[in-house]
């Protein structure tokens, strides 16, 4: 291969595979590798995203979670496996594509390559479209507008943090749930902003589940369902 | 016609036409009429973004924007300026992709459209990658990582409640620059920010204009200018 090294966090969007965009397509197409983020034992849910659009036989790499989060970044433990990522693709001049759900540099793994490796390697990074862009689409809420505040809050604050700063917030997502789902319950509900909460699973997928949250009735959540509290409706 | 009267906001991504998603192309390439905001007198943004993948001849309406944010949404005038757009396309069975900047939902004209007209018509929203992730892509820097608040906060605030917010966000976007950036600079000083802070203007566009605030040396810049307070330097 003749072309440079090049490292690129490839946002595929929040789970729709329609919602890739053009740039993100022609990344895949001409990448040499193609590496993806996924827990150990889990199929990676970017690639499955991405899975229509790999060229056939395209090398592929799976950068497992213990690689990048769990490990802390001045480990030597961690430095040796992300090593051997680069030692052996982007030393070797090829250029890697790291698909990424949602968008690469908001809240995902990717960064912590990208930070690791920019200051050797040429980079670039393709936007892509959120996973709260995504369920706020599906369920068709204006979230913020004019002169909103609009903060994003995980689940996993304390719960008078968690009401403090929605108290403070024209519009609001909270993500993280799980088991925080209770304790977010409460701090809408003590703020006000029940009423008008969102609850969304798979936002953009054809099994997506969307209610009022006041409406559901167990407080059973994945990690990753979202709550939208629409800033628009508050106001109006 | 005879599929049904429908209505898209369809999201074309922060500028660069290749940051537009399948769905988007798929929906211009449906759609009966495509509609699309703009200033009275300046050419429509979103627009120049679609322009490749409008198919020839397709009906196109251009929404002043008096139409949908300067004149109060209870006016007689108003109303009335609406109900011209969707007689005589909607009524018709018509269906109206709206074209929009970035994402529809997201601080975006189209909500306007949507609240009115989703309760008598069929609705869709396409989400779109949005002009903030779009810059802070381009400028590779990571936004917000793991239990980082994220606020996103217009210039148009009071000095002393931007200062308040600032401080108590570990990321944050400021949007709405244009003459209140001195305003948006002595905020971030006054908290420790400004030394992070880049100065992001048409992020995704050839002509883009990135540097760290601090070395911006005058307090010139269009409205749309943003600012970016990456929420992982602030850590590391």
């Amino acid at each position: 291969m003749s072309a440079p090294a090049r490292l690129i966090g490839v946002g595929v969007g929040p789970g729709d595979p329609e919602l890739m965009t053009l740039k993100a397509l022609r990344a895949l197409r001409e990448a040499d590798v193609v590496a993806h983020f996924a827990k150990a034992g889990n199929p990676s849910k970017a690639r499955a995203i991405a899975a229509g659009h790999l060229r056939p036989g395209v090398a592929e790499v799976p950068l497992l979670y213990p690689v990048t989060t769990e490990i802390p970044r001045h480990e030597p433990a961690y430095c040796s496996e992300i090593a051997a990522f680069y030692d052996a693709h982007l030393d070797a001049r090829r250029s890697v594509a790291v698909i990424c759900e949602g968008d690469p540099l908001f809240y995902g793994s990717y960064m912590h390559l990208h930070v690791r490796l920019a200051a050797r390697y040429p980079t670039e990074v393709i936007a892509g479209v959120t996973g709260m862009s995504g369920c706020w689409s599906a369920v068709g809420a204006p979230i913020a507008q004019g002169d909103d505040v609009f903060t994003v809050l995980p689940g996993t604050l304390p719960e008078d943090e968690l009401e403090r700063r929605l108290r403070d917030a024209d519009a609001a997502v909270i993500m993280k749930l799980g088991r925080n789902l209770p304790k977010v319950r409460r701090a809408l509900a003590r703020t006000g902003h029940l009423v008008r909460a969102m609850y969304v699973e798979r936002g953009t997928m054809k099994d997506a589940v969307v209610m009022r949250l006041a409406d559901k009735a167990d407080d059973c959540a994945p990690y990753f369902a979202i709550v939208l509290v629409p800033g628009w409706e508050g106001r109006s």
